[in-house]
């Protein structure tokens, strides 16, 4: 099972690394980081250079491609040979999935169109934008398409996607063996749950 | 506010990259990666090698240290000038913490003898081997010493991090802009919640 996760600079840690933590568990699972100009990748908060050994261009299929977000959406979104390798590669995928601003290259490549999607909280006008239909659910499976929401959202929809992939009993194991008992401190996690005053700091956190 | 995360080869992915998205966002905050020899540093996954450009002997003190876990804390416990280092560092920290086995690595050091803290469920009667008492609590806080339970649960010792060292709402806005309101697909992320078959089965993946 060969799943796939581009990185380009600027990529946001967490979109890319929840997810690989978790399917990597899967029996006979191999995960591979692909970016377009093979080498180090920075991520977005500077301290974390990734290299990156494989060019997306060569790469030909896998199983699951995966799109994190972060500052990296952009370039991805303005590489226009980027996204037609992403358009090639969904079709042969079983599933092509999508973590935080991930789904604004999913957009980008009108593999959206029509489809309800889910994205970080503040590109949701965005991703409109591409005639996807946003809600603010965590994980949105379309079929072979599915979109998760901001940043640790890629845990979830990678458990999802492990029991999709295998079956729930091991991704059962997966969730315990990674102990993911979540506790968060805080009931701010969602727009929805958020005081006005907590959503106008996090703003200021992406700028 | 300076904060250091050792990371060895073998380490786990989200153990370290998970308090990483969280306390990269503090203001004024500088996270470094350090290792033994500086270069690339490979995870217990295999797919992520991490260019690592500090060396910890290189570094006289922080104001976070914060051990991962993974395939990496033998080595860290076996590299007698690394817990020398440790020590060292530690006497000068606001917070000396640690996710999933990395707790052994503070175990090792003589930092948790007589205290109560946590590591990932397997790794429990090591702990105790070190004088520590173990609890299945997700985190732990011993006046400056934190500890936290297996892999994912550094998302939310970072998170309580976060607010001892600024605000809560700083840290509520980084819970928010991380969207990090979790829905893990199944009751299974704790032994005290999962039944035995997925224990079995969860036992296999780390061997």
């Amino acid at each position: 099972m060969d799943m796939v996760i581009p990185l380009f600079d600027r990529f946001e840690p967490l979109d890319a690394i929840g997810p690989y933590e978790i399917l990597a568990y899967l029996p006979g699972a191999t995960v591979r980081f692909v970016t377009a100009r093979p080498g180090l990748v920075q991520d977005v908060l500077g301290s974390l250079p990734v290299h990156v050994a494989t060019g997306y261009a060569d790469v030909e299929r896998c199983d699951v491609l995966l799109i994190p977000g972060g500052g990296s959406f952009q370039t991805m979104m303005d590489d226009a040979d980027f996204l037609d390798w992403v358009r090639r590669i969904h079709a042969g995928t079983r599933f092509t999935t999508s973590v935080c601003t991930g789904s604004l290259v999913l957009g980008a490549a009108g593999l959206l169109n029509g489809l309800t999607a889910t994205t970080h909280w503040d590109a949701a006008a965005q991703l409109e934008s591409f005639g996807a239909c946003y809600t603010a659910e965590r994980v949105v499976r379309q079929g072979r398409v599915i979109t998760s929401a901001g940043v640790s959202s890629g845990i979830d929809m990678a458990l999802h996607l492990a029991a999709l992939l295998t079956d729930e009993l091991t991704a059962q194991a997966i969730q315990l063996y990674t102990e993911y008992d979540p506790q968060p401190p805080y009931e701010t996690g969602s727009v929805a749950k958020a005081p006005a005053e907590v959503l106008d700091r996090a703003r200021t956190l992406g700028a």
